[in-house]
């Protein structure tokens, strides 16, 4: 299969030409302080080269190998350890942290752009610094300064990991229902006991310490979800002076043997009255655990394009490379026994959908990025509120329909290879295997559309709506005059009108029938999903089209037919999904058990 | 996961009051000589119990251990040798073979529910009696009397299997540029030489003997596709008394290392001079394997929905056990911790669309199996000629939309178990590993939609398409005074219509320009399948409707609900594909190399 190679010349574009991150990094005076477009710029070109030539290269064999558990210590696959360091020592955990903490401070726009990087390099070995970073966010957001001041530094260099520790056999969705107790101690510590599972990185070799935020309940804590706290648990215990103390009293059962990232581990984590530290207050663990969960519930919809981009790069060669058959029109290189595949529309066709998402979607991401820098780093308060509004709306749409989207590529991707695709040795499958796993964790899809259609649309009776419509449409106005753009807005009007419609439709029937909400959900987010692609089509074209003149690379017209692609044949997608959901809830909840 | 269970009841519904397969077997006396509604039974109920008894048990483990190659020797999964003596014994090869040399004689709509559930049970097994009815057909339909008699009882018995040698490593789809040879020798045999790739139990040590049918072409053969001669090159040669002679020049030279059925062998096979004979005409062996390719191909379709039924039967009872959260509308199990998922609408959406899909595909299948036994045994010409038309039309249909559903429905029952769908313990990601293969192999579904739109549809100028749209609308005029089906039939007639708008306007189309018809394909067949569900879920209520009073099992209401749900969620997909059909090619021609 074709090396991965990081496509830093549209995530240029995507920056610089689409989105103008330079313009919105100077309106930051925090983020100002540490980047300029020339430092930006070297981090994309460092981080594709160690992405591309260190990660990439072990992802095959990691999968191959996976982790091997022995007595409660884990193995990683040959050269994970060593890549490892390669991240310690660039200090790319801390990409996105706090300098007061050692962190590097660098915007998510740019921050974005590495994570896909990495993710398309190898998802199995990416995990570890995504959940570190995670871990990290929700320390520097909650902890106290005596935690941070102990454990940021060394989980921004990377020397010590993070891992997140929320599952349990019973739970998943529904946290509410853990059962992972804290018990208070007499220095103001707790002792921890129960068991998680699904944890991802939470047992290796490649750190010095592991620092796992685990949710347990206090004694005496309300049922439910509002019962939760968070704390800090760390493998090794750390003295006061930073150098590791005794080991905790939690261990790594085991391994789940699993579909994909099988380079990655995934543990089984048993707390047995080990020692740890409220992070955050009392019974407000979730909450906690929510501050960080827009960051990384976009790294995971990253996760996604990450995937769907490795497996466009290989179809894309083989396409051009493999030679089968000849062109409906003729023979295109009558000199070889048959054309390449190319060639053939429906080829074609399926390489245009897989750009029509990955290019999209990278779009998306770096758009929701934006709005959580300025969330994040404005001063403000009008312009952050109104960003803070579209992180909250946006962010499940980036999780669940980059994630879905992107399994749909990689199934693309592997069906361009015929029975090559299937073949391990082609890397195609892998990818279909890794990237099933991001539709389901962090809140599996469904429960991002919940998240979508209940709590921020009808939850805010459709003002965080109103927020992306008018964006839509406030980009529909400025540019009607625009001859390049004329033939794209048309159709995205449509589909913004439609999404409009169908969001007062169901914030209608909520108010009488709280199915409705679940009815629609799945549907609605799909909707919302490919008109925010259009949208991001359009803007493309606008930062494409004026420079086709004279372009002899192909770049310039092949965004802009690429975006006609686009127009043409997936947007119409939303006219049924339209339809669909306004049939509501009947059709689902008519069938008792026994009908099923 | 849920011990798969053969759905006997479902399928005696299809056959016994959706189609009335007994009148269709005794309008056709070659069937009726064999089979009588009491014997159909008792062959259900047996295939029942060996697929969920012996074959299920099987599949988990087969998939873990793989087939191991030593020296040209191939080592099956532990079980497997002893599951297919039983196979054997029963005699389920042969169970639509050719009376004359030892099959059976049963009808392919009886033979196709039996297929259903072996694939179903265990997909990686069941492709060793699929491949060696499908030897059979071929060598039946177009080999000389001497090798019919030599080799069919044998393989109708099992105790020899049949495998198809098609694809080498540069020729896949476009099988006109094979390279492997066929020298005649003196005594009217060939030796055979190349190397042939993807070949399914290819070798193995459940039989005692191997039949391959090879594509080979002769010295001096015409290039393309029309110098392709057909060989049966057996591992054993077998003496003139029928016992086996010296092992035939070739060998398995490796294994490939895959995504899914893991429990099955795909071999590298290198010919080097081995002893075959011809079968058919010389120069004609590509003919000759598409007479089987209609069975072979529906066999397919057959395996995704095979797939899927096992999916859903998991995915149906994790929704009723697992408890998680409460339902929208307040609790329903208030004495418990949390609800069933059951009762979220998106957990019933999902639900509903694998029913929508399996259920609609499982008469699909049935549907053309129909037409295949009318094209096989009616003794009238018209009858026959009709329902070839119908077989030649349907069946690239079958193939590619019952196994994209296939893999849509297998994803869906993985997210049901959200992480649990992730790990392999529980099944149900081996489903979808499984059955992504049947989505490339026996072509790939992108050729079966070219084969569709272009030989079958645009190839007879509508005139195929016009026979499937004719039974239809005989359908929707011969119960337009039905009211249980009145709210069915007119968006069924609006999909139709739909259907036959896109038809005319690609034929139209195509006449200027080759590339519409490729650039319609996949979409184009996606639309006819989902209208073809339509009708099948139409006719399932038409059976289910008037039994529903006093139905206190639920099984005729859940059928009227399920088809409310499939008419409201699921046929409004057609709007979109007829809309981005007709949008042409020009999108996707557009592109040269270098923007893509």
């Amino acid at each position: 299969m074709a090396d991965y190679q990081a496509p830093l010349r549209d995530m240029r574009f995507i920056l610089n030409e689409v989105f103008d991150a330079p313009a919105l990094w100077a309106s930051l005076p925090k983020v100002a302080e540490n980047v300029d477009p020339e430092t930006a710029d070297a981090i994309l070109e460092e981080a594709g080269k160690i992405t591309s030539g260190v990660l990439a290269p072990l992802n095959r064999e990691g999968d191959e190998q996976g982790c091997k558990w022995n007595d409660g210590e884990v193995t990683t696959p040959e050269g994970f350890r060593e890549a490892y360091q390669t991240i310690v020592e660039g200090g790319w955990n801390g990409l996105g942290g706090n300098p007061e903490f050692g962190g590097m401070g660098m915007p998510k726009t740019l921050v974005a752009q590495f994570e896909e990087m990495m993710q398309a390099a190898n998802m199995a070995f990416g995990l570890a610094p995504m959940l570190t970073a995670g871990a990290c966010l929700a320390l520097d957001a909650h902890g106290s300064q005596e935690l941070k001041e102990k454990y940021l530094p060394n989980m921004y260099s990377g020397v010590w990991s993070g891992a997140m520790d929320l599952t349990e056999p019973h739970a998943g969705t529904d946290l509410g229902i853990i059962r992972t107790k804290a018990v208070p101690n007499d220095d103001g510590s707790f002792n921890v006991t129960g068991t998680k599972i699904f944890i991802t990185w939470g047992e290796h070799d490649m750190a010095e310490n592991i620092v796992h935020l685990v949710l347990a309940k206090l004694p005496d804590a309300p049922k439910g979800p509002k019962g939760i706290s968070m704390f800090l648990v760390p493998k090794f215990l750390v003295n006061d002076d930073g150098s590791l103390g005794e080991r905790n009293q939690f261990s790594c059962g085991s391994l789940e043997k699993k579909m994909g990232i099988k380079g990655s581990a995934t543990c089984v984590m048993n707390f047995d009255g080990a020692r740890g530290w409220l992070v955050g207050e009392e019974n407000k663990g979730l909450a906690a655990m929510f501050t960080m969960m827009n960051y990384e519930r976009l790294g995971v919809g990253i996760q996604g394009i990450g995937a769907a981009e490795a497996s466009l790069q290989s179809a894309r060669e083989y396409a051009m490379e493999r030679i089968q058959s000849r062109a409906p029109t003729g023979a295109q290189q009558p000199e070889k026994a048959a054309d390449p595949i190319l060639v053939h529309p429906d080829v074609r066709r399926m390489l245009l959908t897989m750009k029509g998402y990955v290019e999209g979607g990278r779009a998306f991401s770096t758009y929701v990025a934006q709005w959580l820098d300025i969330s994040k780093y404005s001063d403000d308060d009008d312009r952050r509120k109104h960003a803070e509004g579209m992180v909250a709306l946006l962010t499940p749409v980036a999780k669940a329909f980059l994630t879905d989207r992107g399994l749909d590529t990689c199934i693309i991707g592997q069906q361009v290879f015929g029975g090559h695709g299937f073949i391990r040795e082609w890397g195609q499958e892998q990818l279909v295997r890794d990237c099933r796993i991001t539709q389901i964790y962090e809140g599996t899809n469904g429960i991002q559309a919940l998240d979508l259609m209940g709590r921020k649309v009808v939850g805010s009776q459709g003002k965080l709506y109103e927020l992306f419509a008018e964006d839509v449409a406030a980009f529909i106005e400025e540019n009607s005059d625009n001859p390049f753009l004329r033939s794209y807005l048309e159709p995205l009007a449509a589909s913004l009108e439609r999404l409009s419609d169908v969001t007062e439709h169901v914030i209608r029937q909520a108010s009488d029938n709280p199915d409705s909400i679940g009815a629609a959900s799945v549907d609605y987010l799909d909707l919302f999903g490919l008109t925010a692609l259009g949208f991001m089509w359009a803007k493309i074209v606008k930062a494409a089209a004026e420079k086709t003149e004279g372009d002899t690379s192909g770049f310039y017209t092949g965004k802009v037919k690429t975006a006609r692609f686009y127009f043409d044949r997936m947007l119409p997608k939303t006219v049924a999904l339209a339809e669909g959901i306004r049939s509501g809830s009947d059709s689902m909840m008519a069938l008792t058990a026994e009908e099923f």
